[in-house]
């Protein structure tokens, strides 16, 4: 989807040196299943570690008791991941659930529960099957191994079609360091109506604040570039570990390795944002909306979230339909400094709507550019400079079959 | 769906006194077809009108003439309408067609334009096929009769499946008045993201000012509660005409038959507003969201429109799902002041989640409650005492399924 600046490779949050991971069925999405659903990342010495958390006001205990282990020390050793239930709306018992899992987690890896992380997702409300959980973490750990992160990834899938693991090699310097990735998501009208976990790693040597700065700014170009009107899940999750164990000299703030190291974080993140929306649920279209010609950068980000959220404009992409009056709708109610003699629209590049009315082009020619698996819409607005540009997805009866029942399943 | 306060008639907006109407196929939905697609109301006498408009910063040519006609002068003697073509996105020529349309109609009625209002709706971006419109108004007018409202009803309907009319007599004093109503809506994911038109006619004696403040704040707790968001289309309207032909004492603002007159505007304009989200796009079900006890009644409003716009909410009403965990979700991101242990939400009464934490009340009732056509949705947050409801509706394959097939269709 975007140009190839980095050489990929093989074995995704194991690629870099030093990290193992495991990923085993214990019974938490379906009892006695062969579902893999319980998941564990452990770096071989202490790691530098990031993270972002839901903005969503309802916080998941395991968000609650990660934030508080970062708070306490910068050093982490393990995650340890579950499918199937987020511990989510589960009030004091969660949050004892959640220590628990780090707890009995830490035990079997001997370092302290505040040096490990734990993430959860899947239904809401529902107290988490302790029992089957604990008695398969001495089996998660026994498991750890550094040649795949296959397993880990399949593990943390919930209404994912397609497993999420990439890694890339960056040459430092005279070192080269490796950043891996795993993520889950789905859910894409609005992608963070579903719960989006993302783990990344990397065996380079960098301080905790440039870190910390680094994921931030990353998380800003790419999540939240998918994650539209700040609907986060209770449970939203980037964890970054750093354990330094490429060699590399530290990467210091403002240098070229700095530079380097940021535009690699920001590709892998960029990437798995971008095959989130594509495997959203029951997706069929991964469209751009780009707007431009903004009075303001507030503007642009209006219009493009309005237009990525109209539920009727991403109905018409789902029949291929380059119904441009639709995106007019939203773009006019988007509350932005707009117009309507102003804007054009292209699908493709393909000009749809000229100055607010509609174009000699052909409406075969428009149907083939919306008909692509992936396209683009652009949005001048032609008032301004500013620009802003979100990923987003078509909405499929797939989608509304598959969200209809999702929970009832669960329960029965 | 309410409580049965004033008397139903029979009518529509030509059950009071001194209005006639008519609806025939002018070919604008489909040519040479007989689907009814121009539609016509007329007061014998000079009415005080009162209209709001939509709040898109696109507005359709029919809205700009129509506010330039009634700001002019206060007196209306007839509304001409069409469905198929919205007039909107259509520049100075939509602009010219649609008072074209006023002129037409004003001269086979002998009224100046300025005292004739304008209304379409349907597709967005396609000029308007005046040759076809302007052939037909001499028919239109040859055809006004008062005994019924149903083709006028019929010529508005867009994706409507069910004819919207409506009339009630009122009380008054020694005198009866009635009220009349025709409405067109659907597309209820997000109500107003489909145009939504409702036409009103009285036979009450009112004043201007009292006319147009009862409309405002009719519109408010009616059309505004299944608007949500704000996402007004490019041609929602809704007219009020009162021809003071009942010969009631002119309603002083104040009065006892003022307070009596707009309950019974209020009790017409939310009945039209709830059959609009019932017939709403392939939509199986009618939800009231109540939201209690917040501290303000923004975060009243934002938690009730949060929870109305979820499309997971909404898919999983679809399969009669009472998933409660996907309400608290929506609370959670609504930006209202919220505190997850306070939060009790309840399904036509059944409680399911009790201080934000899942409630013993077995899934079989709960899911019985929202197998119904009709049920509520109680959101307690037990942080102060602003309260404020919404309807809505749920999404249905069936409404992606029309959705994306509908401009194609049109354009074929």
């Amino acid at each position: 989807m975007e140009s190839k600046q980095f050489k990929e490779i093989k074995g995704g949050v194991v690629a870099p040196k030093g990290f193992q991971c495991n990923g085993i069925a214990c019974g938490v999405k379906v009892p006695d299943s062969k579902r893999l659903d319980l998941g564990l990342i452990v770096s071989d010495v202490p790691a530098v570690a990031a993270a972002t958390f839901t903005s969503n006001k309802f916080k998941a205990a395991p968000v609650r008791v990660s934030k508080a282990h970062l708070a306490s020390n910068g050093s982490i050793r393990a995650i340890v991941t579950n499918s199937g239930n987020a511990n989510a709306c589960t009030g004091p018992r969660g949050i004892n659930d959640a220590k628990r899992m780090t707890a009995v987690t830490g035990e079997a890896l001997d370092v302290k529960p505040n040096h490990v992380l734990v993430c959860s997702t899947g239904i809401i409300g529902v107290p988490m099957p302790m029992d089957r959980i604990e008695a398969k973490i001495p089996k998660l750990v026994s498991g750890l191994q550094s040649t795949s992160g296959d397993n880990f990834a399949k593990s943390i899938m919930t209404s994912d079609t397609l497993m999420k693991s990439f890694a890339i090699e960056v040459p430092l310097g005279t070192k080269t360091v490796r950043i891996g990735a795993s993520a889950k998501g789905a859910g894409m009208i609005r992608p963070n109506m579903a719960t989006m976990l993302c783990f990344i790693t990397t065996d380079a040597a960098i301080g905790k604040t440039e870190l910390r700065m680094m994921t931030q700014s990353a998380v800003e170009q790419s999540f939240n570039r998918i994650s539209i009107d700040g609907d986060t899940s209770t449970n939203d999750t980037v964890m970054v570990l750093a354990n330094g164990t490429a060699g590399n000299r530290k990467i210091q703030g403002g240098s070229p390795s700095a530079r380097k190291f940021r535009q690699a974080l920001d590709y892998v993140m960029l990437h798995m944002a971008k095959l989130l929306v594509s495997d959203g649920e029951r997706v069929t279209k991964f469209v751009e909306i780009q707007v431009r010609g903004a009075a303001s950068f507030t503007d642009a980000k209006k219009v493009a979230e309005a237009v990525a959220n109209s539920m009727l404009v991403k109905c018409s992409w789902n029949g291929s339909d380059p119904n441009w009056g639709r995106v007019m709708h939203a773009i006019g109610y988007s509350r932005a400094r707009v117009r309507e003699e102003l804007v054009d629209i292209y699908f493709d590049g393909l000009c749809a709507a000229k100055s607010g009315l509609v174009t000699e082009t052909p409406i075969e020619k428009l149907k083939a550019a919306v008909a692509k698996r992936e396209f683009t819409v652009t949005i001048d607005l032609n008032l301004g400079e500013a620009e802003h540009s979100v990923f987003t997805s078509d909405l499929s009866q797939e989608y509304v079959d598959y969200n209809r029942a999702e929970y009832a399943v669960r329960v029965s």
